[in-house]
């Protein structure tokens, strides 16, 4: 249950939000909320999560709006991404230390009378990484999470498919579930969203065919970006590997009046 | 497939974006996107949904930034809403000529020079009813959906709830689905989302009841608005009907590493 309400202005009580997760949206810039906009540019720093080397996905986003200051920056890498398994031990063993060093690094700037923008891809409550900051810092640092436009919503707009009519069902599934799994789950929706594909595509795509959702599967990569590309899944090649932002959506065929 | 490309500038030039489904997010103002901002604050004509002699929902959303101004503004007045079940004919044989004369209404307008924003509260292509004038409309006016924070993600941002974890899966389910499926669905999901409550509210209780999950059920009415309610679904009166703006969430209790 919500225990603050948010306060309209950042940084001007006591009482003030420290930590935001802030939801960017799914790339264009256009699509963050006023308020996103408006932590964006006046948080005293700016969190990220990336890979080794890489620019984050985040912080790419923001880069429209807010150009790199080094000194507000926090860039938080992680140990491990797709290298392990997220269902083998070792990739908890990984993660676990690197999100309590990064609330604990988090927890200290706030203590120095920092406010702390955490930047999401996508809606933060929506298997964001934010949220395992959260759970770790929600009790100690008066904290704000501001919803966002979802990279699924991104998706389904731009390729002009309304996902759910009248009753639909709308199943959101992880390309990570064994396929029998996905099989059973496709089978047995109106319309669904599978997030995470990765190296999970070619198996995503056999059971799609195995649902009998193949040609009615669309698949669509950096929604509402630069390099967007929305394509009939059946015309993807089979082998290939899907990158960060892509996803395959079904739209539902329900009630049209 | 998408046709056009999304214009930067609206009615710049002689092939801009003649109708916007204009997403306006769960109720927040400040969680409007920049984009739906400035299509709201720009646009010829403003369209809205309402029941008869009521306001619509949209447009109350719409109030914190644009006042009423009559030549400007278009209500669509449904000629029925909850009064007849909508699997049933007379529900279609109500509703089919109501969106054609709409949609015809509008491209009057978009004919005769305007740009014409539909106000949507939500996202516009998850369940909205922008998308049967869209579908009408699509082929013969350039339109721009404006995609938007959703209603369920409002509600469990502020119900400090996130909805998925690791490899959950999600299931959104209309409450209008008879008791027995709600139960096979919610009784096989990680996580879920009940929308459409109304006076399917008690059904929908016994089903999370039936599958297990009426403890971990949370109630949300008005999410991000004024008269926010958030509520634990077991201390809810059994036999309320619930409002426009509510609806049932199921957190998922997948891995937290």
């Amino acid at each position: 249950m919500p225990s603050r309400t948010r306060s309209s202005e950042i940084g001007m009580t006591q009482d003030t939000i420290r930590l935001f997760g802030l939801g960017l949206g799914p790339g264009d810039p256009d699509y963050m909320t006023v308020r996103a906009r408006k932590v964006l540019e006046t948080a005293d720093r700016l969190v990220h999560f990336c890979k080794r080397g890489k620019r984050g996905n985040a912080r790419t986003i923001a880069d429209a709006i807010v150009g790199m200051n080094p000194a507000r920056e926090i860039a938080l890498v992680y140990p491990v991404t797709t290298e392990i398994p997220s269902d083998h031990p070792d990739y908890a063993a990984a993660l676990s230390p690197f999100y309590e060093a990064a609330a604990m690094q988090l927890l200290a700037e706030v203590e120095a009378g920092r406010i702390v923008g955490v930047l999401c891809e996508g809606d933060p409550f929506f298997y964001g990484s934010f949220m395992h900051l959260w759970w770790r810092l929600k009790e100690k640092v008066p904290t704000e999470v501001v919803p966002a436009v979802s990279g699924m919503s991104g998706a389904w707009t731009r390729a002009g498919a309304p996902i759910t009519w009248g009753d639909d069902v709308l199943t959101v599934l992880p390309g990570t579930l064994p396929e029998a799994e996905l099989t059973r789950r496709l089978s047995n929706t109106d319309a669904a969203v599978v997030m995470k594909l990765g190296r999970n595509l070619p198996k995503v795509r056999t059971a799609l065919a195995s649902a009998g959702l193949l040609e009615r599967a669309i698949y669509i990569e950096r929604a509402t970006m630069a390099e967007e590309k929305i394509v009939p899944l059946p015309e993807i090649p089979e082998s290939m590997e899907a990158p960060y932002f892509s996803l395959i959506i079904v739209p539902g065929q329900g009630r049209r009046v």
